[in-house]
């Protein structure tokens, strides 16, 4: 069948065009995307700064939701209409972090919609392994953001954040308010740390507190806010030197430095503050299945505002234009691609 | 009474001579040291390194052994002949980390020996608070290896490792050996990387085994040793900027990185690695007392050779010399100061 679908062909170019889909091999399964979700990972890839790793043309994204429409031979539980979401990874079961029972991590993780072709087209054939079910009454829409919910969900996890404890997040994008939704949903008090006015903006209309780093004096702040005492975790997802430096500099004794963010070159580390005040930094990266279905409830209960947090949807067949305006920033958070045949103009 | 001190008085200067004591007032034991180690803190304090905190003229010294001469009022369970050793912290036990339990990083930490008077003088009086005892039959030239004994007894519970894991020790001077000793004695096998060949013999006679980084490729022989998985655990004791390359390469998925050197500046860290295999970094300063009485039990019962650590004992009364030594470097592990009246001819 013939269908549409948008790929990365070069730096700075994606392509809306006709594929060919073949109908789901055993053990697979085949989705109609309803709602995929722009990442940041995208928008590197778009940039052509993982042209080293993307086979071009590759179609991208892997934060989605939409309906089962056709079920391979050898699966069970799954049905045409089923509505569900995808755990984009696809691990070797054999390497050292597998065996260690870290698959997400896998040392030869294919992470689908990167290293294999991803959610952007109006028909998607994935292992019926990844499929992870969506309550029935769970809008589609509201459901691409499970994806990045989830990663917020592994990262407090990682921190070990727990009620009654102080925590900063550095960097107010979609992910670093998702964390501070997760972190605030487990009991945890929350700040968040962001340059750009209209992202403060999106995070105090959740209900957050948001400090702008460039006026105002972050570390003395938590002083104040914690008696002096610093506060019991940082989340690093500003991916920026400063932002590494302020969520060292803010905790407290023992506290703990969750690093989310993707810093492409070493950074500065003050070690002396690490051995100084006994702190511990904490590698976060992914999800596993537990983090994606808490993620599910998350978003199903309202505890991740959705409608506040998609700025824009718009047809699959528009995504570069969608691409262009999340690069020029602003007041974006979440940009979804509508790919519904009803949108594309029906099935090609 | 007067008696023998050494005292730091300026950078590259240590003065012998003599000091008044007065009677231990209530709460305080006086001790008579009989041996006291240098520090790797002592070195840095006299090459006048930590001039802004230390007030001079000041009485160095906090690894030591020896018996009590005298106890003040109020206290209980200690008598004149007991032989003893100090845990030469003084917490304020109202800071936010005193407050967490975590005295041992007190916000307002005293630091015996280098905040206030150490052990290198004929007598030295302390809180009897800060008294851990010593079995009858330890000698006590080995007793003065306890309290480095408690950091690497707290650095590898810090790293929480457990038997059977692999642990790479980043730096073989005296506290990196110990580590690898306790490291051993959990059940963990464990190699050391150090750049002097004489340390590398020192821990290959302790039945260690030892790599040369200059030589060997060491992230290559972990790969080798762990097929394909790296190290559960690295110790960062060496201080350098390489050592922290090292230890953070060697590491595999979900691996511990624990910073126990001092990093006087901010090092480049690789934080990409930390959030790809989602390692970890925990720092680790000093120790609390089950650290030290854990210790007490290693030196005790043989688990660390002491003699085989033990380079040098000399007179109080040289100490300049012993400094001098150590900071020449070669095939010096640890050296002891003998503070016994005898050695000093008497006490003054």
């Amino acid at each position: 069948m013939e269908t549409l679908a948008v790929s990365y062909t070069a730096a700075r170019t994606l392509a809306a065009g006709p594929v060919q889909t073949a109908p789901p091999g055993p053990g697979e399964v085949e989705i109609a995307p309803a709602y995929v979700g722009i990442c940041g990972t995208d928008l590197h890839i778009f940039h052509g700064d993982m042209d080293a790793r993307v086979k071009t043309p590759a179609v991208l994204g892997h934060e989605m939701s939409g309906r089962i429409v056709g079920v391979g031979a050898d699966v069970e539980g799954w049905q045409a209409g089923d509505p569900v979401t995808v755990i984009p990874l696809r691990s070797d079961g054999t390497c050292p972090a597998c065996r260690r029972g870290h698959g997400h991590v896998c040392q030869n993780l294919d992470f689908i919609g990167i290293d294999s072709p991803g959610a952007m087209q109006q028909r998607w054939t994935v292992p019926a392994a990844a499929l992870v079910a969506l309550p029935a009454d769970l809008s589609l829409d509201h459901a691409a953001l499970v994806e990045p919910t989830a990663v917020a969900v592994h990262d407090v996890g990682r921190a070990g954040l727990a009620a009654g404890e102080r925590a900063v997040v550095v960097g107010g994008g979609p992910v670093g308010v998702l964390i501070a939704l997760v972190a605030r949903s487990v009991g945890a008090d929350v700040r968040v740390v962001e340059v750009s006015a209209s992202r403060r903006e999106v995070a105090r209309g959740l209900g957050l507190t948001a400090w702008d780093p460039a006026a105002e004096d972050v570390p003395g702040l938590v002083q104040a806010w914690t008696e002096g005492a610093g506060a019991d975790v940082a989340f690093e997802v500003s991916g920026a030197a400063a932002g590494v430096e302020t969520a060292v500099e803010v905790l407290a004794v023992r506290g703990r430095l969750c690093q989310v963010a993707i810093h492409p070159k070493p950074r500065e580390v003050n070690l002396h503050r690490f051995f100084w005040r006994e702190l511990t930094l904490v590698g976060a990266r992914l999800y596993d299945r537990a983090d994606f279905e808490k993620a599910v409830a998350l978003v199903a209960d309202g505890t991740i505002p959705a409608p506040a947090l998609i700025s824009r949807v718009v047809p699959l067949a528009e995504a570069a234009d969608a691409f262009e305006a999340l690069e020029a920033g602003g007041d974006v958070m979440k940009i979804l691609l509508d790919c519904s045949d009803e949108a594309a103009g029906g099935v090609k």
